[in-house]
């Protein structure tokens, strides 16, 4: 987690300040979108706005449509349209994980209720369809459709692995390329498909958002066991709680003897937990440098995102592509 | 509720029999497209599928479709579309509720739990636009993508206005043109849109649809206070538990007086219940015909959903359409 350096942090800097009067028509699209006469839908969306965010997706859709040569103004709805599915699916990840914080603020679900979350969840998902329907691009409905239903996928496996011990690295990469990367890949080919850029170009943009999203995913993954973000106002040991295996589990597990797998099989396998028990975990976690392993592999994910785009020619734009998929290992929230 | 006569019963027993082909088809399309790799989504449909239900919308669409002459095979796969959009919402709703019934059998989310119903849900939805997206027409995605962010507004609506009994008749009717008769006009708009007809064609069949599915919701609402469905499995009084402001509560509380107003204000506006507030509930609603009020407004939308349909030549499925209108203000289940 020590890998920050200006250089990176500055690639995520440039590349939203390059598209910045894109990501200000976005965020314009965003708000006009997520009205609705009934108050509690933009009282809720205006909460989820001023919490704030990267805006990593749809600033992935706005970078790839320009790295693509495109010159109309489709991006901005489409890229409002990455974002409303995006923040469908936090409303009801936060509700499926009784989450009470999202970005170190109280999270939707807290303020509003389990209830109006999975609704406006709802809504924004079917909003963003009119959406995509009144841009009029089946290939873009299709990538989307199915990344909708992907990342449903993902989720559900997530829940199915949860307090299983036994889950395989493979299973791993199996939940998190659905809950998170297959977005971050339709996100990027969306910008070609826009375009009209041939089946290479759109693959090999997908690829990147592919491989980004896993490399983004793993490190989310650290993080959560990562003691100096918690003055970030982000918590840590959220998933140690829920029981998900994430990697630095896993390759902690992997790495443990019988002793430790004991102490895996009471906290996360059976979830009997006691206050020392995240210590405990942490501890073990340092001891087979998991979340060095887990950095080193996101590290491998970011390079392949970083090869995959070198069919374009050589252009800022494109640097500062390459270049966030090396910040996405070195952000530390 | 004592209207049902072996007349109004048989048109929908007749409009399933003349259709069965189709809805076995639609059937198959339904088990087949729940499919997943990930085995909880097909172990949570199975359970949905099995709890059966009416299939009534998938029905509109299949009718819908003939009645326009439609003679392809577009419209079973669409029909199944509408059928997932219907039980994402039943997922997500009894989730919402805290149901632990459904149709007389164990709701999904007290069998599987809310998480796995949120997400099989939000599946179900993303499957349904992929299936719309393999079909292929925009005006269909138009109509469904706007029925499910109109669902949306209907449910946020209605969890807007519980507890309130400052509740108006048009508020009402906005909560159940949203939750219930938007996706029954879009599952008959579809049908004729499928078929290529003219704009008033589809506009009576998108009207009919609409008004049938006020009709029908009234009727789930009466039911909602009949002790006589008991017997048939289903609990009543779940509206009232959940201080939900539906016409029979209205009715009643627009004709008591104000000690009825203070009835009402403590059980269902602060929600404070003991165990003999429904008993009193019931009498109230009796007292003041609510019940029969209820249902004979649902016979003025019933009798508008028939009236829709007359721009169509006479046929033996025109007659059923019109009939089901008659059968639904008559049905106990």
């Amino acid at each position: 987690m020590d890998g920050t350096t200006p250089l990176t942090i500055d690639a995520l800097t440039r590349l939203t300040a390059s598209l910045d009067a894109d990501l200000q028509a976005t965020n314009r699209a965003i708000v006009a979108r997520m009205d609705s006469p009934v108050a509690l839908i933009p009282q809720l969306a205006a909460h989820l706005v001023a919490a704030g965010g990267k805006r990593l997706r749809p600033l992935l859709t706005l970078a790839a449509a320009r790295l693509c040569g495109y010159e109309g103004e489709r991006h901005v709805q489409l890229a409002a349209c990455v974002e409303f599915i995006h923040t469908a699916t936090l409303l009801h990840d936060d509700v499926v994980d009784e989450s009470v914080l999202r970005r170190g603020l109280a999270s939707a679900n807290a303020v509003f209720g389990n209830k109006a979350s999975v609704l406006v969840g709802d809504f924004l998902f079917a909003r963003a369809f009119q959406m995509m329907v009144a841009d009029g691009s089946l290939e873009v409905l299709r990538i989307l459709s199915t990344a909708a239903a992907t990342i449903a996928e993902g989720e559900v496996l997530q829940l199915s692995t949860q307090n299983d011990i036994a889950t395989t690295e493979d299973k791993y990469f199996e939940v998190i390329r659905g809950k998170t990367a297959a977005l971050f890949a339709a996100a990027c080919e969306v910008g070609a498909v826009l375009a009209n850029r041939p089946p290479a170009e759109c693959a090999a943009l997908a690829n990147y958002g592919m491989d980004l999203g896993m490399a983004f995913q793993l490190v989310d993954d650290a993080l959560d066991y990562n003691a100096n973000v918690a003055e970030l106002g982000k918590t840590i040991g959220d998933d140690f709680r829920e029981g998900k295996l994430t990697y630095p589990v896993l390759a902690a597990i992997s790495a443990g003897g019988a002793d430790e797998q004991a102490f895996w099989a009471r906290t996360i396998g059976a979830g009997e937990q006691t206050e020392a028990d995240l210590t405990a975990a942490l501890a073990l976690i340092a001891r087979h440098n998991a979340i060095e392993r887990t950095i080193d592999k996101a590290r491998e994910f970011a390079g392949a995102a970083s090869r995959a785009l070198d069919i374009f020619p050589a252009s800022t734009l494109l640097d500062n592509l390459q270049e966030i998929a090396l910040y996405t290992t070195a952000r530390r929230s």
